[in-house]
């Protein structure tokens, strides 16, 4: 199955791609490499949620926010190569997630967005990772990822 | 006009480049992949400013900032290549900006070295960007500067 | 002398690679280009030591964390490409450190893990760096390493 229809099967509809209010560009790709700028939780032009998980955020409505993160960011992708199908890899994701103090669940947090990662992509989806927690985020946003791809050149 | 041109019609007078105290480079070239060190605000050996955007420092300091801390890397860069000409485009530029108890204005912050990036680079120099908050920043500098560059191999 | 044998003659062992607990892997070859996962103090499936630097933990202490930190590292890269000796070039470190309020000697922190770096790889060691002070890290752990590496094809 394509990695578009399985997205389809799985019920996800991708957002509009986020537009950056500045003078940089959803994503920048180099040779076989696609280094996308850091996506936020928009859905419908606003954020999902604000806060830091561990204070307000439970661990669940972090992992909610991170899916919806990665939802920005494959929309960009799809914008950017045209279609999901031209991924060849998920190279890596560096998620940051806004933490209240003494919260380390941070990798819990970023399963929201990892596990839609290869439920899509499969083995191909599977992708090194680092997780961060961090103070405060843009626009008070949960969580933020910054995710790199291979894909067709 | 080359971008050696563009940056003197703009006034702008690079630092030297800094000098890392460890054991590491202020870049890494793989094939047409240049990979800079993190950058601080230096100025005559100095930091510009230090402290928390947010707390004492400014958006417009966090700005001004944010663009001293640019010129360091391209310092680096015209050492590392042999001048800025050779830039085939901006590809990244993850910004850390240490940021007080509920500030979150760090993509405002990070303007003061995009909007320069495009002033001198033009389309090229329009990057992918990651906005984060973070709690300290090395020598207490308002903002870190991380920059991904694709060159002339 | 070869990577493999330098590290031997330093008298350093490296522990298991480290074993993803999530949907992700320890790391992502792309071309030449090795991408690992964020790596902690891992030593017997334990973290060496946990806390902030600067509150609790020294500077010496969160040297030698940010060195065992690296030694998880280097196992996945031997596990990844099967000898250190494949290495080509140590290209980029970005290291976390989870820190006190004030606390700002994040690079002599991480030294603990360039000093290694040099020691193994002489000047295919050197790399580029970023050193980045962080409220939390996942389990509490003072470091985290993100390496990437250029090796062979």
């Amino acid at each position: 199955m394509s990695y578009e229809h399985k997205l389809k099967s799985l019920g996800v509809i991708l957002p509009s791609p986020p537009t950056p209010v500045a003078n940089y560009v959803p994503a920048v790709k180099v040779g076989a490499l696609l280094f996308l700028s850091g996506v936020l939780p928009f859905r419908d032009g606003h954020l999902l949620l604000t806060g830091k998980v561990g204070d307000g955020l439970s661990v669940e409505q972090g992992q909610e926010v991170a899916k919806i993160a990665l939802l920005n960011a494959l929309a960009i992708v799809r914008a950017e190569i045209g279609s999901l199908d031209r991924v060849l890899r998920v190279v890596k994701m560096v998620g940051y997630v806004a933490s209240a103090p003494g919260f380390c669940d941070q990798p819990q947090v970023l399963n929201g967005a990892s596990d839609l990662l290869v439920a899509v992509f499969g083995e191909e989806g599977r992708h090194a990772r680092v997780a961060v927690g961090v103070a405060e985020l843009p626009r008070q946003a949960p969580v933020e990822l910054d995710l790199l791809l291979h894909v067709k050149d």
